[in-house]
């Protein structure tokens, strides 16, 4: 059997100031960094031992993961940190505030953006400050792969390359992994877990700060989710 | 030109205790933090961007390590956390107080263990609760790799191992990067790097917290030492 524990950061300082995040790397707020103690005592607790940890290139992530790992005492364990795991680029609705975009484009508008399978929102220009590229930690990305905005179905095919090339060759050898990311990350890893159709994966939530452990056969076959 | 910048972990709770620690795994003390938070400020000011990081499976170097990344805003740089990068192994002397050591063995006696190039301390027996193939994260270990004691030269081979196989690879293509790590494994590598004497090594000190900036030509020829 293989144990899949996907924890998705808790609150940070944008969630707190009701922005669209997306690929801005803000910090943890003091309730994401309890969040994420409390989601190594309920790894701990469940008597799970991760051997290896993954996460992506944006600090909410990674730190959740360290925090959740001290508690842990697992701080040695090896980690991979990946951009493909990143959170959903939003495009040029990054940094805005949800409710003031709200007025502008309409409620509905704004639901679409956020709810829908494979609508983009509106896309940066290369020249925008908020543009990847212009970010050194991107600097070994080619412009086709760097996002200008994404939809669901847009992220969840760029965390596919992660789970075929970087994640499943360990699940190989290893028994237990822990993967720490985002919302829509990890909601593409549940899709390909539990082969969801895109209706299926647009209302599942993934809870913040609250480990989920995903259990496969071991062949990857899905047998069963739990919430720590 | 390449940067190799190594940073010893600033003061932790057995510093504190005034107890002999080597492979025990003690957390850095609030001290430690601050001087880690300060060693990243440094970097950052010296105008250097580690393109890679190095540090031990123990959470004082680690942490240190975490600390300053988080400072410097490079979370997201790769690392490998490798057990070659430990702190020399003190044998029974580890969780001994220093100054009771030595009293009981005497002045002369516990200079010689710390000072010396090739004297072991005392030995762990394998039955021994601090005998490091009784911690998990050593399992995948041999009894062969497993030390019961080192004295600095032991030390020093073991080091020679992560330099020769991890970490000259990547200077081979890559500029700077950073280990974070202890006072006898950052020893040997400028040991390595500067092709100290045993004599030279045994008094070259590493400072606690302070980044040190290595420079070599591009075939690791040795050029200079700054501390940053």
């Amino acid at each position: 059997m293989k144990q899949i524990i996907l924890l998705r950061h808790g609150q940070s300082q944008w969630n707190l100031e009701n922005r669209f995040t997306g690929w801005t790397d803000v910090e943890l707020s003091d309730q994401g960094r309890t969040e994420a103690r409390d989601a190594g005592r309920a790894i701990l607790r469940a008597g799970l031992k991760p051997q290896f940890f993954f996460t992506s290139y944006l600090r909410r992530a990674i730190h959740t993961l360290q925090i959740a790992a001290a508690e842990m005492q697992l701080d040695y364990i090896p980690v991979i940190k990946d951009w493909h795991l990143n959170e959903r680029h939003y495009g040029a609705l990054q940094g805005l505030n949800k409710a003031e975009t709200a007025k502008k484009f309409g409620d509905e508008q704004v639901h679409i953006w956020r709810r829908s399978y494979d609508v983009q929102p509106p896309a940066l220009t290369p020249d925008d400050p908020r543009y990847p590229g212009k970010d050194p930690r991107y600097s070994h990305l080619s412009a086709d792969q760097l996002p200008l905005t994404e939809s669901l179905a847009d992220t969840i095919e760029r965390v596919r390359c992660c789970w075929e090339e970087i994640i499943m060759p360990r699940l190989e050898v290893l028994d237990t992994i822990l993967i720490s990311a985002h919302g829509n990350s990890l909601r593409a890893l549940v899709m390909m877990l539990r082969h969801f159709t895109p209706q299926e994966v647009v209302s599942y939530e993934i809870p913040t700060g609250k480990p989920l452990l995903l259990t496969t056969d071991d062949n990857l076959r899905y047998l069963s989710t739990t919430e720590l």
